[in-house]
């Protein structure tokens, strides 16, 4: 459930794919090919100008350097950056730093990724909070449903519990299978690439992916339903409620806050004694009227009791189950044996979310409770058999708390399943870095975002969400299970039989409900998830491919042999058109130092000490280099060359004139037609750029920002300025 | 009233100030010290693998270079850039230059810039659309304040009406003084700057400027008045019709629209034509009842006649003088002797106002006109007299037109204001570019957008806007003639005495009418103008003072004749920390080549092509290098330092460990820290950058972007990137 499961696969440097010894070898080879042109390593170090160890570090006049910001170990080469290296010098770096220390705590080391291991008294509680808190909307929203019926829906509602019942039992020993199977940790993600191949994995992780934005949705939304229905005053207030606690959850996350702790194991069992104290009292109530049932008030029937309807109820329960998979994605957290204390764990979860599903149930048949949209059936049982004090409050605090446990479960799940997602090359890089307190910052913001969002587009309302919840998670379930039948029927191993009939029931069943509420459902919100799992996918897919293109595009060659006696032009000997290379347009090839032919390009507007500048740069680099001027006429083309000649004409110069006074564009195909002279040229563009403050950029041409773009698509093309700054005024 | 009324000044280059005596004996002696560095400059121009010239341009495998790009011009050594030189030879590219060509023509040669003298008949309609329209708008402005005070207030209305007539005189005879001292054209910001000093000069430019504004939104507002009254019809449409006008102003003068053709001369001759059917119909229809004058419908007053409503009143109708001081601009724009045939136009324009304004007002009264909300006054009076046949259709037709050429005049004087603030350095640069067509387009947009923002907010209601208008016009005024009161005591010359008093006279009016509107219309918007124009004058000398700073900074210096005995560290003997230049900080000095000391640091995050490329990039200038790479733990820094043995160890690397993971802020303090130990070298920052197309790039870090922020602040330091592009995929 923590981030940091597994450490070998979860640290800083984990997504980074390791060369295997044909790259190695290549690299080598590339290596050996350079060393003609490098010759005298030993030059090389003796020539640079500073210390890289920095060993001789001077302190900085301004007094910077009061503040230690890189280290040595001893022996060990490597320098290493203190904290104080990762807060810029500056006031607006400084007050973020500060900003950020009072908000996230002091940044951890990556070395403190930590393997956490919990007991089985921890482990239950923590992970299986978004399961059983599942109860305090799951029922709820059956009902929902069935009151539209009238009472003859209404008495529905124990058979199709007992139908969700049978299949919480039938996808629990379900997972009971996957947890043997993976004993490091199997979330549908991987279960179903690694069995049925990535485009069911892909569309699994769509589907959790949707699934933890609604966790996180819903878990809120009956969390602060738990209180406005205590407190009816704050229902107004429902939507920044929630958005608030979405902050905490944000804040909290990003912090970095260890799971495992008591603070989170309290709520679940408060949570679980709260519906054990409900149940109790209120069947010793229903015992001493002798079990007879109150009625339901009457009802008024909105729509007849059809198929559909009872259908629909069921999917709708259905979401109670939603969690289930938690304890087969976190099995590494379990002391050893892990898999057998996960298992175990498993059992106890399932029994109790069966034993409280069906007491919550029966109490609401016992009680005649019919869901109001004023307060939850929960908050109804409650006050009917513990009155409105202190129980009360009770029951509807300890139903909060373990709806907010049960949303920042997400938190871990999202953005260690797009750290999955990143490793196989599906998401964005990004989502691969931990941030400064080892948590995956980025998936924990795009999931606080998502969330957020949704809460907002449909108002905090429960019942609203629902329908869009219970698609995501079951079709994870299906892919999750289905995965496993293959597994089993490849791996066999003993028992396997028994196993795939096991998980093939889970996985028929989930495909069952994951049917039922695509179609019953598909009006209420439903079509959205069905859009959307199929666009997500296609986006990890289309990511995958560019990633792929990208690594053959920057994998290092073997460079053939016979390209040794290769043909280099001196560039002192270069001469024009005619002594062309024969590889046109491999200006960004494989080449070692020797073979990189150089053109230096200035584009000066005025011979001042910025453009001068940039003219001492390009020429003490010693490459053959132009200045270039464009002048809108020929006056101004005379006063520069006039000025050039003043200067001593000592570079050559070529002034191109624009008469239509455009820049940017005839200045990129000056460049491109002297390319196209010798397609094996990199050319450098050198530009002044004057360095200001604030507005006053607007003041300034941003001819750089704009040639950069322009040629941007230009391979062998390198735009760079030099930079002069200009003190504040 | 053309953008090229002067062609010395108003070229492309014109901006661009000469350097000096003293600048270019320094440019000759900085030459000289380069001298020694750049040794042989005929080996430079040998060394050059291309053809700068383009004489060899091989013909594009592309077929790009079939259509000629540059050409040369036999003798000239300069290649010129054809129209197609200014298309990127893209889809997008291609499919903009087309846009901008349909809509704006032939981009035009910068010889095309053109002075176009104008005969006095063609001069009179086009300098005088602003004056002579304002009797459209500014009868009916008084009016409109004097019927609050009921009948007893619209009684007054022909001695003010007096009042405004002889300050039409006093300004316009104030004038025909500037247009002698001022053959070259006399705008208030020139003269003003001129005789009283920059801080009059930037006011009176603040002033006009908004006044420009106001100009094309009043105008626009009363022309489409002129057309709902003819159609009521049209009337919820005010603020669509009002945006198209602007729109089509905007496009027009894009497309650098002539105005001195008989197009732009014949609205005003119809209009005055129209005033002037009007005014004789309306005599003579007088004369047939004994020019008794019609009783006004009962009118309830709201207040009493007080000062107040006279003074109001006063300077509402005084906005029918705004524009008078357009030909004094204009000068130039006349035949030979230009001042003398200026004079006498202003003379005819003056005479025509007074009589337009007279007939109109006169009519008024006869005809006992209240001002209505559904109908201009004008309209109002065509139909009385004219009916409501194809008369009162070519009135209504002819005011609206003769509105949009005065509204058209701002987009003449508007842009030529802000090119001679922008050549004072008072004004952003971008303000000096002279568009495809030779229009200052940056001006235009900035002048359509102010005025349609301010048309849209007062909902295009001529009454609301006029309050803003009067201040900043007679601002200009009273700036202008008090600096030609000055300019004469200064200069003397025959007949000085005359001119000073008739210049005076013209000061103190305007003077009088600047205080009059300023108190009265405050709080009806006129307090926008006062709080507007200090800030916009302050806005004016901030950027001078920010453009000097540069000036100086970016100033040539003379080398000191002991710095010839410069102490260079020879690149390859260069010690480390103990051997630190003396200059520490004099990163960006003024150096020759050989005083420039490099060090070049490459940031590798993996050793594959790109980042092989970059290296190579690199170490081919030749210059001392380092690579360094980031480690976020041990286990990534050792695997680093093995692939870099296994390539072999051929150049100089620093691992840097971070173990906070972060990579931006860490490396600019290591190159901080590198910089601190020698603040004398230039180090240049070399990233490797992938380049891919559209949404893929959130898929690549933007180190480089994030890295030239975090430097761009750090003098000597230039970051850049060796792009390597990635086929699409």
């Amino acid at each position: 459930m923590t981030e940091h499961d597994d450490p070998v696969v979860l640290g800083p440097s984990s997504g980074v794919p390791e060369l295997d010894e044909r790259k190695l070898s290549t690299l080598a080879q590339v290596g050996h090919h350079w060393r003609n042109a490098v010759a005298d390593t030993a030059a090389w170090h003796d020539a640079l100008p500073v210390d890289p160890g920095l060993r001789a570090a001077a302190p900085d006049p301004r007094g910077r350097f009061s503040r230690v910001e890189f280290v040595r170990d001893g022996a060990d080469p490597d320098v290493e950056a203190t904290p104080h290296a990762g807060v810029m010098p500056t006031a607006g770096g400084r007050t973020l730093n500060l900003a950020r220390r009072l908000a996230l705590g002091r940044p951890l080391r990556s070395t403190a990724v930590l393997e956490e291991r919990m007991r089985k008294v921890i482990a239950l509680p923590v992970l299986s909070s978004d399961a059983l808190s599942s109860v305090a909307y799951g029922p709820e929203a059956m009902l929902v449903v069935l009151v539209l019926a009238g009472s003859a829906g209404l008495a529905l509602s124990l058979p199709i519990a007992a139908a969700i019942v049978v299949l919480m039992i039938a996808v629990g020993l379900s997972y009971r299978q996957t947890i043997r199977a993976y004993p490091r940790g199997g979330g549908s993600y991987i279960v179903a690439s690694d069995n049925l191949g990535p485009w069911p994995g892909m569309i699994a992780a769509a589907g959790l992916m949707l699934d933890y934005v609604l966790t996180v949705a819903v878990s809120v939304a009956a969390g602060v339903a738990a209180i406005t229905s205590a407190i009816p005053e704050l229902a107004p207030d429902r939507v920044p409620l929630g958005l608030a606690a979405i902050a905490i959850l944000l804040a909290g996350n990003l912090r970095g806050v260890r799971q495992a702790g008591a603070i989170f194991a309290s709520p679940t069992y408060a949570f679980i004694l709260a519906i054990a104290l409900l149940v109790v009292v209120g069947v010793v109530d229903a015992a001493g009227r002798g079990f007879a049932a109150t009625p339901h008030p009457p009802v008024h029937a909105v729509e007849g009791l059809s198929l559909l309807v009872v259908l629909r109820a069921f999917s709708s329960g259905a979401t109670a189950m939603t969690g289930i998979e938690a304890i087969s994605d976190g099995v590494p957290s379990f002391r050893p044996v892990e898999w057998r204390n996960a298992r175990t764990t498993l059992t106890l979860m399932v029994s109790l979310l069966v034993a409280m599903f069906v007491g919550t149930i029966a109490l609401i048949e016992l009680d005649g409770i019919v869901p109001s949209s004023s307060q939850t059936v929960l908050s109804q049982l409650a006050h009917l058999h513990l009155g409105s004090g202190v129980l009360y409050a009770y029951v509807q605090a300890a139903t909060a708390l373990i709806l907010l446990l049960a949303a920042n479960t997400a938190y871990s799940d999202f953005p260690r399943l797009l750290f999955f997602l990143a490793r196989d090359f599906r998401a964005p890089r990004l989502f691969l870095r931990l941030g400064d307190r080892l948590a995956f910052s980025n998936g924990i913001i795009v999931l606080s975002v998502a969330a957020a969002a949704i809460y907002v587009a449909f108002s905090g309302r429960t019942e609203s969400l629902i329908p869009l919840f219970a698609v995501g998670v079951f079709l994870a379930f299906t892919l999750s299970q289905s995965g496993m039948v293959m597994f089993w029927r490849r791996k066999r191993g003993p028992n396997w039989r028994r196993a795939l009939t096991i998980n093939a029931i889970g996985a028929g069943l989930s495909a069952i409900v994951l049917v039922i509420t695509g179609v019953t459902k598909f009006t209420e919100g439903a079509w959205l998830v069905v859009i959307l799992v199929p666009l997500l996918a296609c986006w990890f897919w289309r990511i995958r491919v560019h990633y792929d293109a990208v690594g053959r595009a920057i994998e290092l060659h073997r460079i053939p042999v016979n390209d040794a006696c290769r043909a280099v032009i001196p560039v002192a000997t270069a001469g024009l058109g005619s002594q062309r290379k024969d590889e046109i347009g491999r200006a960004e090839g494989e080449e070692s130092p020797d073979e990189l032919a150089h053109l230096i390009v200035v584009p000066l507007a005025s011979m001042d000490l910025a453009g001068m500048r940039t003219l001492a740069y390009a020429a003490s680099l010693g490459q053959p280099m132009l200045a270039i001027h464009l002048s809108p006429d020929d006056d101004d083309a005379d006063r520069f060359r006039r000025y050039w000649k003043t200067w001593g004409d000592l570079l050559p110069l070529q002034i191109v004139d624009s008469p239509y006074r455009s820049l940017v564009v005839p200045t990129t195909r000056y460049l491109e037609a002297l390319h196209a002279q010798r397609p094996d040229l990199t050319i450098t563009v050198l530009l002044p750029e004057l360095i200001v403050r604030g507005w006053h950029r607007i003041l300034h041409n941003q001819l750089d920002v704009r040639l950069r773009r322009a040629l941007r698509n230009h391979p062998g093309i390198v735009v760079s300025t030099v930079p002069f700054h200009i003190p504040d005024g």
